[in-house]
């Protein structure tokens, strides 16, 4: 990581110089994952200055590789024509990940400045909904009938100028129906002569144009594929699928899954402009107010019994932050034993006493500590039994809310991870705040 | 996922009714991963029978996918024969992932009992630390002098018998040193006489054997690479890591991230039995007490006035909860964009005023309802006046305390995700308890 921090100083520098022609230098040797990281740092002008210098095949390849908000800005800089050209040097499934990010008529003025046969191939990736494998994939491929020779196919590869995704060879029967895959390696190993029939993997995994993306990823984590073949419905074979688009996938997946435990929109990076962020965060920060205000006016039906003791108020939210930590805990586990494919219905009972004894024991152990300290501080056994009693009960719910609610999400559809603490704490603020102060005011008259 | 959950009833019908031949016939067809899922939900007596029909190749592709505990539990209710003649059929890294994860004397009867070669290479990767590249590399890899030509590597290629994981043809000099590569699909375009050296990518990515996973992983995501060359201090090459065990690197560390920013472990299974995890969950329960009774200990500085005025305890969780999500959400965005390489030294101060804008900004929003809300409710402008401000006050508190606190951990070497709301929050309740409590003792006399 220090290298990236020394060449993107570098580029400042050039830029400061205005030794435009260093710059060229520097940036032709580099990879263009290593530029597009150096850019973001930059303001606008700067970017544009960058990208003039770059090789139009060179500037495609950064451009692919630029975030959203990043890319939106710097192609909204630059004239149509350099960024078409830019395009015309990409594979179509890259044009399309750029052009679905801007404007439509922007987009729409760069497709057609874009060779006919390009813009044709990229509008029928577009067509495919986002975030299924129809997306996803390239129709650059190499495949051949299964009556072929080893020594034809190969010849067809050489013929076949596919860039450097091809790691398989794909094998298709008389109507093009996907009936196996040759890993290359083998394709080398074996005899010019024998059939592609007699040497391919038969029941290769594929999935089909509107596959979620996310299933296309639990394929490649659980079968351990380097490419997955695209089909339609007969099983006729449309594309690929790389593994470094999968992975580009599951960072996505875990970062949405993390940021929206975390209360955040999802996609949020640590560059985006805070004007780009603040509905959303807004949004949540809104949600956890009501929430907030719903477990406050619990308090508020006991605010007579707070009257007579303060000290109900003292120890309040003890019980609130340890219902707080116990359905986080909880519903952590489920929600990424869900992303994982983990957590089926079939464990589901299991999961729940797993939870229930795990409530039972630390909110037992956890209850007595906190009893103790609050005997030791005010010197109220019955005050400090009940706090513990209301803690025991406040970590069941916890095991039961934090189990149950990702669940019940995901039966209807809806990401569990949107479970944040935002809205399953509630649960527990409430029934917390209820048990404690409820049993107090009970028993209000043994505590003064 | 549904055919997983139609295969495993299967599975257990045959075990039922103790059909084992049958029972082979299905397991010899599905794939290991698929095997080792279903075993899972099984008690371990299923899982020794279903170990017992499989082919000693296929049983060893099996007990390379299963989770630790389950693992562990299967292989101590096997005979050491049984294990050692599934280890022998797998391939050196796996095996040292297998034995690494059971008891040392276990490990040792067991390598004891497997050929002496593989056994050699298996202590050999064992000696490099749990966690870096030097682990995860396989030993089995294909490379030419860089003097060879197109057909002499061919033909090394078909004498080497590697496994389905070569991608790729490494390219050495007369040291051995690592000089370049060459995709295989390029190898067989090239004519044969051509020389490697004129076909090879030179300035190849490479790692050292005691390369950190995490770094291996995002070298694979930023550059797309299918297979990291691993190379000593010399830059020999020793072997080569598959992005498939890169992918199962990154599952870990999300996984780890997600669980850690909950206050979970960081390798918590939804199916892991309750009291293997009894101990990681009560430690962060008991660290949570901890601080909430920090928390606590500041309302009890207040104790009078909320005896004066027990609306205030009716308010006070709202500053605490607002707080919280104020925290959580940018330590959120903040320890993921150090996972992804985003959050670096260059950027922080840009951080820093985003995080500052949307704390005053949402706070300014946020605050104006509540303080619409407690006018409306309580009929004391006021209050409703201190509790907005001490909200506002404490989401600036939340952007500062989530920002810098997952960036002086890293700077410490601690993971940041271990900045868990748990950690973090405390000091937006102490800070938010303080301001809202200290404001309303201060004007007290005005607010009765």
């Amino acid at each position: 990581m220090e290298e990236t921090a020394r060449f993107t100083d570098a580029i400042k520098e050039l830029l400061d110089g205005g030794r435009e022609e260093r710059l060229a230098d520097l940036l032709a040797e580099a990879h263009p994952a290593d530029v597009s990281h150096a850019i973001r740092e930059l303001p606008v002008e700067d970017q544009v200055r960058v990208f003039r210098v770059l090789s139009p095949q060179h500037a495609g390849e950064v451009l692919a590789e630029l975030d959203d908000p990043v890319l939106r800005e710097l192609v909204g800089s630059l004239d149509e024509a350099e960024v078409s050209r830019a395009l015309d040097s990409m594979p179509p499934e890259e044009v399309a990940d750029v052009v679905e990010e801007l404007p439509k008529e922007r987009a729409e003025g760069l497709l057609d400045l874009m060779a006919e046969e390009k813009a044709e191939e990229v509008q029928e990736l577009l067509e495919y909904r986002e975030g299924t494998a129809g997306r996803l994939m390239s129709p650059d491929f190499v495949a051949v009938n299964e009556q072929a020779t080893v020594a034809k196919a190969i010849e067809h590869i050489r013929r076949a100028k596919t860039g450097e995704g091809a790691f398989y060879l794909y094998v298709v029967d008389d109507h093009d129906h996907l009936v196996g895959f040759v890993p290359l390696h083998r394709l080398i190993a074996a005899d010019p002569a024998t059939p592609i029939r007699a040497i391919r993997t038969e029941g290769v995994e594929s999935v089909t144009v509107d596959t979620d993306q996310e299933e296309v990823a639990r394929l490649v984590q659980r079968y351990n594929l380097i490419q997955v073949p695209v089909v339609d419905v007969n099983r006729r074979l449309l594309g690929a699928i790389g593994v470094d688009d999968v992975i580009d996938v599951m960072r996505e997946e875990a970062t949405e899954d993390i940021q929206r435990l975390g209360g955040v929109g999802g996609d949020e990076n640590v560059l985006d402009p805070p004007q780009a962020v603040f509905a959303k965060r807004l949004v949540w920060r809104l949600i956890n107010l009501g929430t907030a205000v719903l477990a406050a006016s619990v308090i508020g039906l006991f605010e007579k019994s707070i009257q007579t003791l303060a000290t109900l108020a003292v120890f309040m939210p003890i019980v609130a932050s340890m219902g707080g930590i116990g359905t986080t805990q909880t519903a952590t586990v489920v929600v990424r034993g869900i992303a994982l494919g983990d957590m089926t219905g079939s464990v589901l009972r299991r999961v729940l006493s797993k939870e229930l004894w795990l409530g039972l024991t630390t909110g037992a152990a956890n209850g007595l500590v906190i009893a103790v300290i609050a005997y030791a501080w005010k010197g109220q056994a019955l005050l400090a039994l009940i706090l513990g009693l209301a803690l025991v009960f406040n970590m069941l719910v916890a095991a039961v809310v934090g189990t149950l609610i990702p669940i019940a999400l995901k039966a209807f559809r809806i990401d569990p991870a949107i479970a944040s603490s935002v809205i399953i704490t509630t649960f527990t603020d409430v029934c917390g705040f209820f048990s404690f102060l409820g049993l107090a005011t009970l028993l209000i008259k043994f505590l003064l």
